[in-house]
């Protein structure tokens, strides 16, 4: 049976190109970069030039990548050494509801170490108003950290807005920015973060290699302590490899990224369109500044994971919310606190594109998706019962 | 030039069944491992095949290991994870004098955060004594963390005996098993400590790779927050490559460890008996108790880094210290602590072995370092100056 792989948001295939570029580490070229010798240099400049590579593809200084392991260690990594850092000036944070569990658990962390958390709401499309942020700094804030855009609904956030504000008031930003670096344009000084975190994975690259984009001058509390790796700010011995094929990735990212989005738009378009006429299937997140190649919906009187199931019978391969949560079996917080009611949360379904899809793929989903629902509603004990159109209407911006 | 890499305790080259059995997961298998669907359940099912290998290596319950991203990351969560879970009973540590720079560094950051730290002497050989363990310990004690061996010096450090005063008095002990696990035969019930660290690349699995082994029941905060991975211990999307990469290498490093450690202790052996002709070069460690395929030594009058250039120069790729600091220019802690004068443990030297050196390379290594040293020691202005044969002496367990 034929593969249809619209979960880019949980992992991508690597571009051939980043596995020809990381190859040669495998193999001959496996130095340890901090050794003095041949094999240490030519590690060592392997890793320098795949900063120059991931620095550029967001327009920061190479000095201000810090390599880490993944998404999740650069977002703790960024929210507890800024709030760290920071400690003496305040022990506020303001957090959005928008993001990923390796923000919010790093941030319930701190609050158990004795900082304060507040917060922040979000509209119906999933959007952090620079107004509430606002409203909702105190003087012990130090830091605000709001995702560039959810990999549950897309939603792309105003951040330069929310930077404006925080900078009037000496406060640090961090964009999570995984879902975007390699997919949008990113840059970096223009959305005036001081901390901004990324993962290879999701354009092409590999897992194991993240990133987080310091500015210059930025105070910040190691996550991982050791030897002298990434100046001193991330201990380990560097997984050349996997950073060389970051680099490479993030090159081919920069120069192929106009395309690949003019190229992913209108599938997403297309997808949504069909959705459109699929009975109580809601689009989530907003229609227009979105990712460009993400779609997701919430299914009335459906379980997710059923779905998931049925859709992946027919070779379908999609996600129900962050794939780093989808065996957890819980209602999404980002859709709850979206303001879905947790019984049409449970029925979330997003479809990620990726260069590998073709128009004909969107076609197939758009036929056999219907059946599908239609399918777990026969079963669904709740499908004739509770609930209204209301709810649903809740969580759309399209119908 | 043909190149001799004697630095096997900085990096190892990938055994190339290694790499055969990771290439699937960079191409076809690219799933994440959390997806419900057939890319997903085949890189959980690696994974979990993976974690059995890596258990089996150390005779651990697969459940026991949670993956990390090095060697250095699982040193810090031991570290900050057992002392933050059992900071209510107290918040003493003792941590030893022989660390890697992960764990003193991560000590040093919990000294920070209110913890009282005592930092275990040893003697010539590295050795810490049982006893000054049990004098050290207070009522406040919740962990000790001494190393199983020192990558600088190879001394295998007396951990049972460690354990057996820790369990006597509820205290958790942790072992940096980074340069043993693959190396030497490492039986963590055994050994009885309740977590140890591992890296891959130290027994020819991939950088990118650790583990750290935590007992069952034992209660531990993690490092890195987010999603569910590792049973909601270690968050971030796995590095499904690098992790399987990691089993096959533990696969057969416990397949091989009879054979591999009876290829390169008469190796070790031959560089030792070479060295020990060498004029006012000393072993450092242990002689006998020291790690299968390591030899370590210090050199009166001479400075490690301009050793290891002119090394370098006749192709012979070696360390001085740890790789971890070895940019860092300064005398190592390590060796300091074992009572090595400055000057002296400036002239470290690290031969560390693997499974392509032959007899024929330390012929070539021993015929050769005469000669570097002579060089060294003429244009040296200490040479004829300071220093007393005592100061060697007191560095030495062969002269």
């Amino acid at each position: 049976m034929k593969k249809y792989y619209v979960d880019h948001v949980a992992t991508n295939p690597l571009h051939p190109d980043v596995l020809k570029a990381m190859m040669p580490y495998f193999t001959e070229e496996f130095g340890n970069p901090l050794s003095v010798y041949e094999y240490g240099m030519k590690a060592k400049a392997a890793i320098e030039s795949a900063r120059e590579q991931v620095a550029g593809l967001v327009n920061a200084k190479p000095a201000e990548i810090i390599f880490t392991a993944s998404g999740a260690e650069a977002n703790n990594f960024a929210l507890r050494g800024i709030a760290l850092a920071r400690q003496n000036e305040g022990k506020h944070l303001l957090v959005s509801r928008m993001e990923h569990h390796s923000v919010l658990n790093a941030a319930r962390f701190l609050e158990k170490s004795g900082f304060t958390v507040t917060y922040l709401p979000v509209d119906k499309q999933g959007f952090v108003a620079p107004e509430t942020v606002k409203k909702m700094i105190t003087k012990e804030t130090t830091l605000i950290s709001v995702t560039h855009a959810s990999s549950e609904v897309g939603t792309i956030e105003p951040i330069q807005e929310i930077v404006a504000i925080a900078k009037e008031r000496n406060i640090s930003v961090h964009t999570d920015a995984v879902a975007t670096t390699g997919n949008i344009p990113v840059d970096m000084p223009d959305l005036g973060v001081d901390v901004m975190s990324m993962a290879a994975h999701q354009f092409y690259g590999p897992k194991g290699a993240g990133a987080l984009v310091v500015k210059q001058g930025t105070r910040i509390v190691p996550l991982i302590y050791g030897g002298i790796q990434e100046s001193g700010r991330r201990a380990g011995t560097e997984n050349v490899p996997a950073i060389v094929g970051m680099g490479k990735a993030a090159e081919l990212a920069k120069a192929e990224l106009q395309e690949r989005m003019a190229y992913l738009r209108p599938l997403r378009d297309k997808i949504i369109d069909a959705m459109a006429n699929v009975e109580r299937v809601y689009l989530t997140g907003d229609r227009n500044n979105r990712l460009p190649a993400h779609a997701s919906f919430c299914a009335e009187y459906i379980e997710g994971e059923a779905m998931l199931l049925l859709l992946a019978a027919k070779g379908i391969f999609s996600a129900s919310g962050s794939a780093c949560s989808s065996k957890a079996l819980k209602a999404s917080p980002v859709l709850l606190s979206m303001g879905i009611p947790s019984g049409l949360a449970q029925g979330s379904i997003v479809f990620s594109l990726g260069m590998g899809n073709t128009p004909e793929d969107i076609d197939y989903i758009a036929a056999e998706f219907p059946a599908v629902i239609k399918r777990l509603r026969e079963i669904s004990p709740y499908s004739q019962g509770w609930g209204d159109k209301e709810e649903g209407g809740s969580c759309t911006a399209t119908k």
